[in-house]
């Protein structure tokens, strides 16, 4: 199942500084491999490197076979949503610090990434949210998600009320500072922090988790990830919808987010033996013994 | 989908007071619709009725098509596991306290089970686990479970040590009170006391839940249910494992639990248009406002 | 040490519709009993109740010797906060949902209202907090709380990084949607949502209560509130700060929030044989069993 | 304040391999420096060490003005405990790995333990819980507890109920695998797995915190120490309870545990500037980056 790739495209954390020269020597070292390199626009800006042609996403999707990304978690989610239509599969390069989805080092990235060039490689598919929101019968914005949608209050405002509904049945009102609505690949960002649980990639489900409930026996659910949740904003003032990092403020009584599984996947390369619970326990300190 | 049907399972808590009156009541309006009545063993026997034919288990889910149960989920779910190789259905119903899986009322029972005797309901299949413990390269036990496997440490020992594996791979060491692998059945039982996230009926996945964890990142994973869960004993003193409400004391270092998916369900019937939802809101009684 | 009331001042929830009247009761009652009434001058200019004289809380606090108000604890906490200084009691009339503060039904207010006019009433003080926000050496903004002084990351901005030091002490740097200081009256309030532990009122301490923390193993922390609690802004775009209900927006790099209990102190009078206890079972719905 | 100390017991870890030669050292420090040893008896025994006079702890107590403990934590609490009431200072050496009270590290103890010696130190007193079980109007079981006193539920059996009241106040009914009772020392300790607040040495208060509570929305709460809380068993099969180490099982419905501040304190010495934010920070892992 596994390929030999020969078009890569490089895509780079854009407000790293320094990161031109480790670019250039991933590309040489891809180009020095036999596989052609195309540069993603905005990497190409910000680094001032011209070596090789300049695409956008979409273009890049169309023309390489695979992506090598350089940068932290977030670098990686940004560029894999856009290429996600494509089905191009991405390999993740880190500077330094472990991500959750970036774990080739790149001190020392040569014999890992010539082994997964090489198709020596284990893949991942994640599962996308996509949705948006409705004012009035309306659909006034749209968005993806590899890791959650978000909807919140306003900064200084008191809490939101939501009306949750999945594929049409009721669910729950909650009186919180939010809801998040969390893939696998998102219930160990922010879903985590406001207590959400854990799901392993391979769960076909969506956490939903409530910031900072009013009502104290309010818990994180996990939903199939076939139904579509649709949140509905009963009473808020300022409050915002987040699809990863896209935003929307100033949500109205009355509008609607929904969410759902989107007929789209990321594809993580790993190197060969990659584990999911080996990184878990090395992001989140687990003090895991002797093993 | 659905049948009429012909031959009931009648089953009653043992240990409440004042049923018999309830189970004959029930059992006479099953009579009157044309349906035959065999009564659980243990209940007949702690009720004294013997209008009815008495078998055990397994001979009820021989030559019954359903089982009609008074008592609350806890009756519910020890028959359920008796039953669910032979794949009867069953319909709980509570003395006044909504269960999560007894959701018709005593008071008024007649037009609900009427109708559900005719074909009109929902039915539900629930995940059971199964497994056992392993001891020297031998099975010392077995058991099923609809809720959950629980391994907790003695009551007035310090805590256990456990080295979790899943099909083989090293997911994590704990030290904690215990550990709970739950169903989605079992993720509103005692996992959530313990503060793991609920999982809906459909998800495919287990809860691994620590019990008061020494390591305060350690937080409950969902992890798919086609994998085989292990827990070794590393350390400790008078350690057990519950399988449901059947135990196992005095397990010993080196011990190994083993969880997985079994092949049998529990197949729940619920009156027509139930909801799991609204269930979870009256449980956990989520002030869930207007709708 | 209890006293007979001469002089009091009533105050009404501003935004609450047919509230005239009911003040009015609550006022005709009063002068039936000898007490004289002064209005609050907003709750007269909404109302237009224009029978009493009305006078700004200042004035309210050096005339009359007790305050009455009619509203949920919101009102009352804003009233007492304006009071604090002049050491006026405030008695708490509910519109029927129980408060943690405001214990007096308003369905049949008279006999409770009448007994505490009388001298028979528990008196309870409440710590309140003071403090302000440093810039360059400045002093931009200051204010008392009696809940809590909450700082927070902006709606659609990331965490903040915060950094805590009591007394000059260095305690902890923070990385979270924000952090709430709490009194013992704020642990029931947005701190409980947030995870914090309930302080009885008695308790001589402040709760640091981290909101969805990045870092796991960040606990609530309850700390003597004879210290400073200093917080610094590392890193943010767009948090704010809030002094119970009063916002200071657009924190920026190198701002101090400081917090200390203030000198004074809210004085609420309950019932006698009042509990704090039968208030939080029944305001968090413990199912206190049979007692 | 401070004192320079003329006589020491010395205590070590009972369980630990290889003890003797590095309390041997200790003694031999202690000896140059002009302090006397007297060996706690225990440990003498353990480990065969009979150049020193070796005593029980009450009569290292009565004769000594300080108390030098190689271990961790546990360690010593223990003989905290049992020198309390004789107001014997502490300090703690440890092993290698820090201990929340055990500050010196064993590996270059010198300079500190000199500097401490000579009145170079840190005094900080710890509140102790003292208390009991009564039975039918018989005391059954008294004890000190410098950590917490733990009511919790038989191994293989279900949940306690248990009826909480302070100084004769009902408080709450509690359905739970059990109940800590929590001073500021074990705030860090077992309560803090069960979900507890941290609570900094100088509040005056114990935490409540629940262990799986069945209910929801039961949260820990910190009350004043200065009340007696008591525990009454109204529902158990096999319940116990733990002073500490030292435990009670089998209590029946009806038993009331009592639980209280002693008049006695634990008084720890630490090496000048000691900080137990610093302390916190390191046990817990917090991230506590650049300051």
């Amino acid at each position: 199942m596994s390929t030999r790739f020969r078009h890569a495209a490089l895509v780079g954390k854009f407000h790293s500084g320094g990161i031109r020269q480790q670019l250039e020597s991933i590309a040489r070292f891809l180009v020095e491999r036999g596989v052609r390199v195309s540069l993603e626009q905005e990497t190409a800006r910000h680094t001032g490197i011209d070596a090789y042609p300049s695409l956008d996403a979409d273009a890049l999707g169309e023309t390489c076979d695979v992506a090598v990304v350089l940068g932290g978690d977030g670098t990686m989610l940004g560029i894999a949503r856009k290429l996600a239509r494509h089905g191009t599969p991405l390999v993740g390069i880190n500077e330094g610090r472990l991500g959750f989805i970036t774990d080739v080092a790149l001190d020392g990235f040569e014999p890992a990434l010539a082994a997964m060039l090489d198709g020596d490689y284990d893949v991942e598919r994640r599962t996308m949210l996509e949705g948006g929101v409705q004012r009035n019968g309306s659909t006034i914005f749209e968005g993806f998600a590899l890791n959650d949608v978000i909807v919140s209050r306003g900064a200084t405002a008191g809490m939101v009320e939501l009306r949750i509904h999945i594929d049409g049945e009721f669910v729950a009102n909650l009186r919180a500072d939010g809801l998040i609505v969390g893939s696998p690949t998102g219930s160990t960002a922010y879903a985590l922090s406001a207590g959400g649980p854990i799901l392993h990639p391979g769960i076909a489900g969506f956490c939903l988790v409530p910031i900072a409930p009013h009502d104290l026996s309010n818990r994180p659910i996990v939903v199939p990830d076939t139904g579509e949740v649709s949140i509905e904003i009963i009473a808020a003032r300022d409050a915002s919808v987040n699809f990863d990092m896209q935003s929307l403020t100033s949500l109205a009584h009355g509008d609607r987010i929904s969410v759902r599984r989107s007929e789209h996947h990321a594809r993580f390369l790993h190197p060969r033996g990659w584990s999911y619970y080996a990184t878990l326990r090395r992001k989140l300190h687990w003090a895991s013994g002797t093993a």
